[in-house]
């Protein structure tokens, strides 16, 4: 296929394998045996790493598959039977996982956001009727948190805000869960002042997203504090979140905590999404929820959908109005500079 | 490190990466983009191979991550709320899934069982108890039988057996289903006379190991007909069982399933181990469980374990009595004829 | 105790014991034995009228103690696992009963109410809102509406509106199920138009209030297709919801449909009702949300709120700015005329 | 129908309505007004006495409705997500629940039993099996033990057995709770020493049956400690436990623990059941399983089971071999001594 009319592929951060790092390690230790389900070498060179980078000597690391697995399985070990979990409405957790955590046995207590990002008066307002409400007893009792960094938008909570949101959950005696399915590309964007160790410092626990970020699949959840829930081994397993061949996660993460490749995954996306972004000013789109992250967003008459969707697979997001929808153009760690001059010239 | 002091394994058939040809797949689709979530043209090309190998031109296939997730997505999925699952008192849902049934809703019904493995008189037993019980209706309806091939023991449930099983189930309105976690060992050993297209034909559901059988991970789920189970994708996803990047499970099926190679990496398995066998009874040891497929059970004295464990990990299975206790050797595909040679010198 | 000082109770109207006619009953048959669980042949009769009452000859009727056990098992027994319900977001599913639907495995869908009632251009906008979403099959599928009859709020569909959205529904697949803890207070009002046949006709399941509505307990669970849930009873066994002694629910019922008990209970409560609202519309007192059945809602200033409950016990339903609250006065079958005379000249 | 004709009834302990004294309390306080859910006067007064009897002036006290409802309440409050329930293979939990427990997500973990008994062997075998099993992190983990008071067989634990088997509990960690539908009849029998302060001493939680021991229904939680279960209240609530007029069962507990009616209830059918055992030694029947409490085992030929339930109504128990049956004989508070009279006659 000639390279002119080859299709450009923006609608995810998640169509390719892993990044080559990744895989070159998984080929250099295949043939070695090891214990599973995680206890071996290199998913303890992995945790150690991961410690180091959010500044968190005791934390209990464990590596999980997915994203939805990872938030089923946290938050049902993090709420106690009768306890739900306040989320935006927009969160991932209440529109796409099909119910995973009512199936564990929690509701989802909705709250209002902007742009996929909730606030700390907004938590607090939400505890605030609870508590107040006569008949709370009847009530689904708010027992953590859950955001995800970056939203669901793409849009990122600043460190005063991640604060002053910990502040409310901590002063109210709930957790506070972030889900970083895309972290590295918060991480690595200019506006952020997030940093793991903050993540670490601010949060009962929040996980570092792989299968979004560069790898095969697997989510690396932290536990600042590893009393905060015993036997979490075996809520992962009765989750069938556990993986036998554990080491595969851990070889994954060890990489991706070696040599700064994390940071280098997300800076790649963040340095190319920046250059649509640009252009897509320049020539004077107007662009849907604004974000600096890897997800961005344009709003477009149907014509030019239908021009560009011939040769780029872009993401659907919805309908704005009877002539206009809203794209999303998605960038990630495999992203190249060809990709985005050709995205470009078609703009 | 030399030879004579380079440790020896055979806790597991799972200590390894993936067979090379995988891995070599892997590395030459992985910069591809493609879609999500089992939708690719890997999968696709992986679905119609196992339908192809199973006779069964109709078959819903669906690629999940583990054992332990898929055992519980499928009871689910195929179970009533008021319904539980008939199973051997060994079975892996009973004794090692860390009640990922009942975190589902579902008790596991038990019954006795022989090496493992149960019979249709075990079963039907079992169903008219629940029937002609004046108070059944106050009890867990039986809605299913599960059964593995192999047994957690390695034994293998012949094709009379599994048809008179079968027969019980359907004469009785319940389901079959089959976990073959280990499946390559029991299709390639000698005294197998149950085929791909036996358990398509003869149970509900079935699923095709990968994890143990030569895949970083991923088990391939064969529901005979696709109308068995509305909506399987969404209980996936509910589950936290969907893979994003599903194409990394596709395209390790896909291998597994051309020219040969899940044959081909059972019988490996199988030659191995029945070398092992044979120097067992040469050298006079006592054997546990007697069983044809790639776990090898042996009675030894504590002297005896002690000696080998110094060089050779094996499973330690339970103690006999005061002096002697049951340990496991168990071939892969990836266990070599200097392995053997090297074990066999060592008993 | 002198009758002006004698404390008025209108804060609800579950503050009794049962109708007379109920306890008499209940008295004559103490002594005789019955089979248990809802087989004896006061329930059986019970049965009888019900299906009478509401034209439904094949009608399976079961009884349960009080409403959010009969929602949970109903709404359990209806859903598949991966479906949810949609509810008004204030509909008592999702708001009192403390995470009930959810604990067993579904998430309440909310769409937006107008004094409780949802329309069914709402139910239809939820069920296409979904459909179309290219992720439908990452989402909670709606499954059921549910609706109350009355309200939270104590306003009432009329048949017009119920059809409607029982067409939606059943165009769409999915099943009608109607809440009526306070049934007997929308069939005695003179505004509704909605009668036990035209529930049995276009819902598939309701309930027939008990609690609220002169029982000592108990809601009566219509099925008017009696294949609608196969093994019911075993499912009001799981939830824990299946009485021993099960005739006491069914007397109760018994009589409440015997010489139209049922419907004078719901009178009584109306009357006086209205005389309540009378008497506030003369004395210039602003009404909450207006409705036609036994929940009066009044917008008080904070010095009038205390002057009342001094002598009354009302509900208080909100603040509804710095100097109101909205109050709650319930009328029931138990609320006399004098208790209305003496409430009235306290207003 | 002339007094020689009239059926017979000992199928069970739960054919009546409630103890007279209870009627005559429903009816003196029916219209009286109070709060809901068992905040009233009367359950208060209930409370007081019950933690009176139990010598346990801190314990907290809550009523449920049924034994099913109870038991999966307060065992889904004291486990942890991840533990399951030792129970006797013949417990109820584990036989006639309907997966109550699995509903709530715990597997019943079972073990040998006599005559419905375990012994703190037992347990302790179970929890020592767990715990030395190096998978033990992926099996259900022990969280509690269940016992019943008199067991299904009507045999009772001493007050030895069941200190024993607390020891066992508290050294290891695991709760213990004991389910006492049939409390009374192992309270009021001679060769009974555990009390109600044992009780309330050495388990963690146990129930006083009411359904089956002369009320309408209810059953007494009894929490030694208040601090076990936080938000009980919303966990009952969850569980579609809470009885809205929760009075009814305040009353009935206040008046069984009034003037001693609950040892009064207790000691009639113990009274009545020795006669029936006295009358079968002398005509030489075979009994069943021998207990002191209110249900008497027998063994008959298929002949005399014809004769006897030609006038009485017995409950079917199994089929013992091809010519005999084991039939059950169940005394109650009810049960007149004109009826033991004529029963033994019969004989």
């Amino acid at each position: 296929m000639s390279e002119r009319t080859e299709r450009l592929y923006f609608a995810s951060d998640y169509m390719e394998g892993a990044h080559p790092a990744i895989m070159q390690r998984l080929l250099e230790t295949n043939l070695e045996k090891t214990v599973g389900y995680g206890l071996d070498p290199y998913s303890e060179s992995a945790r150690a790493k991961i410690r180091e980078a959010c500044q968190a000597p005791e934390a209990m690391v464990h590596f999980l598959v997915g994203g939805t697995q990872t938030n089923a399985t946290v938050i049902d070990a993090l709420l106690k039977s009768y306890q739900g979990v306040v989320s935006a409405r927009t969160g991932h957790i209440n529109v796409h996982e099909a119910g995973a955590i009512e199936f564990g046995g929690h509701k989802v207590l909705t709250i209002a956001e902007k742009d996929g990002k909730v606030t700390a008066e907004g938590v607090e307002h939400c505890l605030m009727e609870y508590w107040k409400d006569d008949n709370h007893d009847h009530m689904v009792m708010p027992g953590m948190v859950y955001l995800s960094q970056p939203t669901e938008y793409g849009t990122i909570y600043s460190l005063s805000e991640l604060k002053e949101i910990s502040r409310v959950c901590h002063e109210n005696g709930i957790y506070l869960y972030v889900d970083g399915a895309r972290l590295a590309y918060a991480l690595a964007c200019q506006e952020n002042d997030v940093t793991l160790p903050d993540l670490a410092r601010y949060c009962d626990a929040f996980y570092i997203g792989g299968t979004k970020c560069g790898a095969l699949f697997g989510e690396a959840v932290v536990f600042s504090n590893p009393k905060t829930v015993p036997q979490f081994f075996t809520i992962v397993k009765q989750h069938g979140a556990l993986l036998a061949k554990g080491r595969m996660a851990g070889i994954q993460f060890d990489t991706l905590f070696t040599d700064g490749l994390y940071d280098e995954i997300g800076e790649n996306a963040i340095r190319m999404a920046n250059q649509v972004r640009a252009a897509l000013r320049a020539k004077g789109y107007e662009q849907g929820i604004e974000n600096p992250t890897n997800q961005v967003f344009l709003i477009v008459d149907d014509a030019t959908q239908a021009r560009l969707c011939e040769q780029v697979e872009l993401a659907f997001m919805e309908r704005v109005d009877d002539r206009h929808v809203m794209m999303r153009i998605a960038t990630s760690w495999a992203t190249t500079q060809e990709d985005i001059d050709r995205l470009i010239a078609l703009l």
